[in-house]
């Protein structure tokens, strides 16, 4: 049987590659949709059972607009996935570096091979909506003289040459991505769960630091906080909180019982697996 | 004696006005920069005495962009300005709203206007660098199928028309702005202070909820915390927090001694007095 599993971008994408990496030992098919909202709508469609949705990077911080959209939707995160992104920079078949005079990426890679690009004296960079993409340009292009920043996939993909591998300045770079269903499962497997959860605050004095308590109390540790702005209540927030343990754990029941006493508004947004990082 | 203060963008952009507002009874000169980084070389360098710095908006979040600014560069927050945003359709002089095909602006601001683009049904929207730019580009082309959405400020600045007032689908949409610069002032004056600093906790159990008890067990109001990745160690996170209250207070001053046993770097940001929130 086949899952399907949508991914935002084009093929080649970071968020394509990772889908095939997570779901390694099962056959999936890849369904590429335009925007990030589009990724939900598949899934709570029903035209995809999984959407892989970037949710954080570690050098360029949070993906805001994935933190919206989890609560625009109702939809279960149920996995994982912590994916090392590696930039080469690709040319066309008949290209070598020192023909390069134009490189286009994602600004976000363009910023992260700064160095790199810094080294190449006679070449400009120019911003392009997406990694795979700007190799995709590159091949329609046909244009020796231009080059990519991008995966290797996106190198197969698109049938370009690497020209340079591992431009990046710094190798530290994952793409944390959520993996989301329509629902939560009927059972959970064995293992080591991360939970994230989405709450309001009453306006009660110290709320941010009683709301922690609750899990500080019950020695549950803390991952992750992010706020995001509540609309037409200016300057009070959202609070997104991941932790370890699993919505079902005793611990974690009581904590999050004990929260709803603060929150004006309380979400589980998942219980999931805790995703490896690895090196590629 | 004129004061020189740095903006980010072009004649008529709310960063601009922002200024203007916040000087109001100040002789000033506003100098425009392409980039947010160039604000802060300005006033580091002395080209300028203060620097506005849009750090968070009401709707759209946080401006991490600014927040990484902040500790990269030697400056001291002095003041708090918070702007009501106003959105109105501008057109070239000899324009009216049925004659309008295409709309340009800021992606933000035409999110921030999606009800009224989707009653003007015959007319398609393009994202434009920012508000005031997508003013003077109406200006510039002369086309009286084209507007754009902008201040009043950015209207006056570029001879265009408002076409239609207000357009904006939530009124409570306001920026706040850090005046930046070089130095601590000598003297603080009587008022109400918010006090913003930021931090890397140390790698000890319960770490984040601890840092905010040395707040809470003094009755120290917290107003935000913000994280950002930091560079190289994946998933650990600098912690950004704003509290009611001056950095020379007693409270503050044991609380802030307090922090300091549980972080790995630290550093304040800013003592300043409070904006008020007012619609123009």
């Amino acid at each position: 049987m086949t899952i399907d599993v949508a991914f935002q971008g084009i093929l080649g994408a970071n968020s394509e590659i990772a889908a095939k990496l997570y779901f390694a030992n099962k056959r999936i098919k890849c369904h590429a949709v335009p925007k990030f909202e589009n990724i939900y709508q598949k899934v709570v469609r029903g035209h995809c059972e999984y959407g892989m949705v970037p949710i954080e990077n570690s050098l360029a911080g949070s993906i805001h607009e994935n933190y919206d959209l989890l609560i625009k939707n109702k939809v279960w995160i149920c996995g994982e996935h912590i994916h090392h992104v590696e930039h080469h920079l690709l040319g066309t078949k008949t290209s070598s570096l020192k023909d390069i005079k134009t490189i286009v990426s994602h600004p976000q890679a363009l910023l992260q091979c700064a160095g790199f690009l810094r080294s190449l004296k006679r070449a400009e960079s120019h911003p392009y909506f997406d990694t795979a993409g700007s190799a995709k340009h590159v091949k329609d292009s046909g244009d020796k003289t231009l080059a990519a920043i991008a995966s290797k996939e996106a190198a197969a993909a698109h049938g370009l040459k690497i020209l340079k591998r591992g431009i990046e300045d710094n190798v530290e770079n994952y793409t944390r991505f959520f993996v989301i269903a329509k629902n939560q499962p009927k059972r959970f497997p064995k293992g080591k769960y991360k939970t994230s959860i989405v709450f309001a605050l009453k306006n009660i004095p110290g709320a941010l630091h009683k709301s922690l308590s609750v899990f500080a109390l019950r020695d549950i540790d803390l991952l992750k906080i992010e706020s995001r702005p509540i609309h037409g209540s200016p300057w009070k927030y959202l609070f997104y909180l991941d932790y370890i343990g699993h919505i079902h754990d005793e611990a974690s029941e009581r904590a999050l019982g004990h929260l709803q006493e603060l929150t004006q508004t309380f979400r589980v947004l998942g219980s999931y697996q805790i995703g490896k990082q690895l090196k590629r």
